[in-house]
């Protein structure tokens, strides 16, 4: 049961937490490039299943003729992204150790830089799972109605399909991960070729279903600052396909050698294959007189009633393959399965995110230790429900979502580029070598470029997006920073009080034990407890009891009387019917008499195998022990009587998941 | 914060305990008649306020010529009243300890019948609260009409408020609640006085606001069985009065002596009162021809428009006290003083009977120690989460809720009054004295007479209410049975577990104690934790740390070096960067070497103020303690580290609540 690491993590964490721990044992699982491609690409290469579309979601409102702009917007989008794949082609040569935006900006910026980039990071993680789940909803939706009339119902069942793969662990490997995303990109470019080849070559007319019908535009004639801001918008909007790019640049230790080199040829090629998806789609889309509009209802005049507006994608594939079903449905499909994929890497990436946080003390420091099951649950539940939130509160709209999307993404982009400029500024005080000056010099200026280029489409989508959503984002990210923050503080405060030079009285052996064996009947927990006791050979060895209930106190007593034990039992009277301060009271006592003494207080603890035999033991026993450790001296000593029913717990404690030899693989801290 | 016992539930739960543990202390605090009464009375005298109501409801659904059977309905209510009080005026004098029903069902019909009627009790206090608080919201709602346009609301309020002033602890006394229920009886009495001499003896003509009203009758001229039924479920209904008639014999002890005869006594004239008011509400309502109808707007022909129908004794108070309006806002404000009253002693009285389960090894065994906080706010939050429920799920309408009530008194009463007759028939088998024989077969018939009529109530209630939602109340009794039951079979199949003859090795002192001090920072904590282990002095001391981060783990092992410690540290390998497991299996392997060996684990772990410093600390210490104990022939000691902020809560647990020393009061279990 205990989760396993999928090599996608796997190859994620490696980046995050450094340089492998023993590598010599990992080489075998190194990737070489035609694996690690789809295994990091399926995030960035999915967005072009939505982005197209927003693009011609925005500018619809300014009616049909705006439409004539998809593809100069769709081009601004690849230039961006051809800055960012350069920009993150030199994060690959700098930063091998695979540290991610998070490491590049506490490393230049400092923690505070960080720390913002690490929860731009956490809601991204979360909102990725809710776009990508909310996009597949609906290209499944193209081909099955059913699905689109429950999107939300189906959102839902999805992430916790997906949260429960993920607890259970997922046996998976790379090339398993290969097949979606290959046959995605096989899928679309199929399509787009086939779809070109039938207009350009063969010169017959494709036109989308969408074609005939008119939009019900709601400002035909925008002007001036107006028409620009649509515009900002709609690249904007366009934007979301860049999200993903990042992945390569937190995988690199997971490359074959040259790592830096495969990793940076890896990332180009992944640029190379989503800019040519954006530009075919949008093209065959403009070309095909393809529409996309927020209440197909409302706003496109000449719809049938009751007509279910398609996907970008599946409107491209129905208009392109209608001839030959399949292809339709092959592409709604792996359009769908890569959505999937992408969520998947979300939960892989958001513990393994928690751990470094915690292992810099910003989260529960128990976190840090991902081979954990525990830890690693919470975050996927955390994860999950968070997720399930947002595709809640926005319907499973796409466009709704994507709203918040972008935002978080590019405060990492331009926090994690100002980083390398400052790294490479850094590097060029101390550095003589001509050589190594002049590529360090190209390096920083193309970090300038997308430094300037990130900031700039940070700010457009801060202006355009803000109101429309973009402030949810916003305001989770710095709810998130300040907790971690808080929690940093904390830990700190905690560090400074437990380093301090002893006080002479802590420093002392303590003379002398006194240890107390409580007992409430006298069977076989309380003589093994007893036992116990004696075998620690302890100055002072007394029972204690609490009358609580006079009748059983006496028979306590007559079989004490009765029985071997060389213990003297005491009785605390206990007026008010409690348990735990007439003990406490006992105990302070002791300690007045004889205050260099250390006290143990033995207490005999049933242990069962159901959550509610829990309930019906222990419960008092439980309390008194949270009760005593706040008493100075005192030490608190469970003695276990491990009940029949134990055993079933413990065999499910012992299970060794199938996955956890693959664990090993992400075994290395720093 | 500790939660104080008001003298209410001190009295309850004595007879419930039975026999004062140090009565000679608690002479001062016995109650005189007096102040007896209305202690124990407000639950019975309050059900006067909705029960002649309900009989008027019932019969309404036959049209208006039906209401003249209402005084008949009364009488034979008042019949069973006097036979009930009569019968438990025999429990009293039987059962001086204040077992109550539970008791007296499971000394003289067994633990099946005992639990029966304690599912029943249960049930039964859930149910008073919601009645009365519903009811306390009609009569505040007949005077203000807000309430009643809010009445769910209100009543979830007034449950809250209620839960929360008994979980902060209510200081009363005697004569505080003596208060409401004299001015209660006072009220009431006054009202039917003033009224009667209006008509009988001024000859004035007093009209009640509906009297001029017709009722759409859904039946008018029923027949044969149809209206035998109806009489029969105008009888069910009426019989809500009987409600809290067993509460003074829960109470014997807390009499001044002679304590039987003074309970007699005091059960007697409750009981005349409750009568007299029963009869002369029915009377002066069908005199001056007040009606109460399920629907007001539907059933009401000749109201106007918005009516909003006033609660019975509203209604009479309203016509009795036309020109004085004062009167009508005093029986209306002393009405719902009762009803709250009532419900407030259900807040005593749940807990109480809890615990009384508990120590039969019913409940969790930590109800039990009555004293203890915790146990007792779980049983106030359970009675207000499930009254609420019961409220909001009847939308606050008493006349839904007492379709469930009176099912499980009954059951309660029947129970009782066959095991007092078993009880007189087994005394009188050994009985020889003519003298005592005679007053024990008078008892004997008494009791037989009440057995006859509870039990044929309790045919009639069934069979006129199963369908009408008593089904509810019963299958919550079924439940509470079951669950009663298993809970008492574990603790029973644990105990054989715990006495069964121990086994060689169990018997045997372990040969030698291993301490294993777990390491994971050299600060103050471990260091205490290596002090107080080596206080110990066991024969085998060694640190362990698990080496889940390597560079953290080398600078732990280099300071350890330069420390002047001298006890060894040993590294844990750990390749899936666990914490608990590599220990488990450390651990194993010691005991796997050394069998004979007693181990014990020493784990530092942080005391912290808040609940979310608990969860930023000692997760991974809880988790490992926790598995750590299922080890056989380990122990696990808590070796605790006081942050400054466990000063805060140290601070809490120590508060001393005002009402602490009367808790000494409930202090004698039997």
């Amino acid at each position: 049961m205990v989760p396993t690491v999928s090599k996608v993590s796997v190859a994620t964490k490696r980046l995050l937490l450094g340089r492998p721990f023993r590598s010599d044992s990992l080489g075998h699982t190194l990737l070489p490039k035609r694996i690690a491609l789809p295994v990091f690409a399926s995030d960035a290469m999915s967005s072009v299943a939505y982005a197209p579309q927003e693009i011609f979601l925005v500018l619809s409102v300014a009616g049909l003729s705006a439409l004539a702009y998809t593809p100069w917007i769709a081009i601004a989008v690849a230039i961006v992204m051809a800055v960012v794949v350069a920009s993150y082609r030199q994060n690959v040569h700098a930063y091998p150790s695979g540290g991610g935006d998070y490491e590049v900006a506490t490393v230049n910026l400092g923690p505070t830089a960080g720390l913002t980039v690490g929860s731009a990071l956490l809601v991204d993680y979360v909102l990725t799972v809710a776009v990508s789940i909310s996009s597949a909803a609906e290209n499944i939706g193209s081909a099955i109605p059913f699905v689109s009339e429950h999107r939300v119902s189906f959102c839902v069942a999805a992430i916790i399909i997906l949260a429960a793969v993920n607890l259970r662990g997922l046996k998976e490997s790379g090339s398993v991960l290969a097949i979606p995303t290959y046959a995605f990109i096989v899928g679309v470019l199929g399509m787009l070729i086939w779809g070109f080849t039938e207009i350009f070559i063969l010169g017959r007319e494709i036109r989308s279903e969408t074609a005939g019908f008119e939009i019900r535009a709601e400002h035909t004639h925008l002007m001036g600052i107006a028409f620009v801001f649509l515009i900002a918008r709609a690249f904007s909007s366009g934007c979301a396909a860049l999200t993903g790019v990042e992945a390569i640049s937190n995988g690199v230790p997971a490359f074959r050698k040259p790592k830096s080199r495969n990793a940076a040829t890896t990332l180009l090629l992944l640029g190379l294959i989503a800019v040519v998806l954006l530009l075919g789609i949008v093209f065959l889309a403009e070309r095909i007189g393809a529409k996309y509009v927020m209440n197909p209802a409302e706003d496109l005049i000449g719809a049938p009633p009751g007509y279910q507006q398609k996907a970008m994608i599946a409107q491209l594939a129905h208009a392109v393959f209608d001839t030959f079903p399949a292809g339709f449905y092959f592409v709604a499909t792996v359009t769908a399965l890569i959505l999937m994929l992408a969520a998947n890497t979300a939960f892989n990436g958001f513990p393994v995110l928690g751990s470094v946080l915690a292992q810099d003390r910003y989260l529960p420091r128990q976190l840090h230790t991902r081979g954990d099951r525990l830890a690693f649950s919470n975050g996927i539940l955390f994860l999950a429900v968070a997720a399930i939130a947002f595709v809640v509160a926005f319907g499973g709209e796409v466009t709704s979502l994507i709203q918040l999307y972008i935002v978080g993404v590019f405060v990492s982009f331009t926090l994690s580029q100002t980083g390398m400029v400052r790294h490479w500024t850094r590097l060029l005080r101390t550095e003589t070598d001509p050589k190594a000056r002049r590529r360090m010099m190209q390096s920083r200026v193309i970090n300038t470029v997308g430094l300037v280029m990130t900031a700039t489409v940070l700010v457009v989508v801060l202006i355009t997006k803000f109101t429309a959503g973009a402030w949810i984002a916003i305001l989770a990210m710095v709810i998130l920073f300040v907790l971690m923050k808080a929690i940093h503080h904390h830990y700190a405060s905690v560090q400074r009080e437990l380093e301090r030079t002893p006080a002479d009285d802590e420093a002392v052996l303590p003379s002398r034990t006194h240890s107390i064996v409580l007992v409430s009947t006298l069977h076989l927990a309380t003589k093994r407890a007893l036992l116990f006791a004696r075998a620690t050979r302890p100055d002072v060895l007394e029972a204690v009891t609490v009358n609580v209930d006079d009748r059983d106190t006496r028979r306590l007593v007559s079989e004490w009387e009765d029985s071997d034990l060389r213990v003297p039992l005491k009785v605390i009277a206990s007026p008010y019917r409690e348990i735990t301060r007439p003990i406490i009271d006992y105990v302070r006592r002791v300690r007045r008499e004889s205050p260099r003494d250390v006290i143990t207080v033995f207490i005999p603890e049933y242990v069962v195998g159901h959550w509610w035999e829990q309930i019906l033991h222990n419960q008092s026993a439980l309390r008194l022990k949270t009760r005593l450790l706040f008493e100075p001296g005192v030490m608190v000593t469970s003695v276990p009587w491990q009940l029949t029913s134990s055993d079933r717990r413990k065999a499910d404690l012992d299970y060794h998941a199938p996955g956890d030899t693959r664990r090993a693989l992400g075994g290395g801290p720093t």
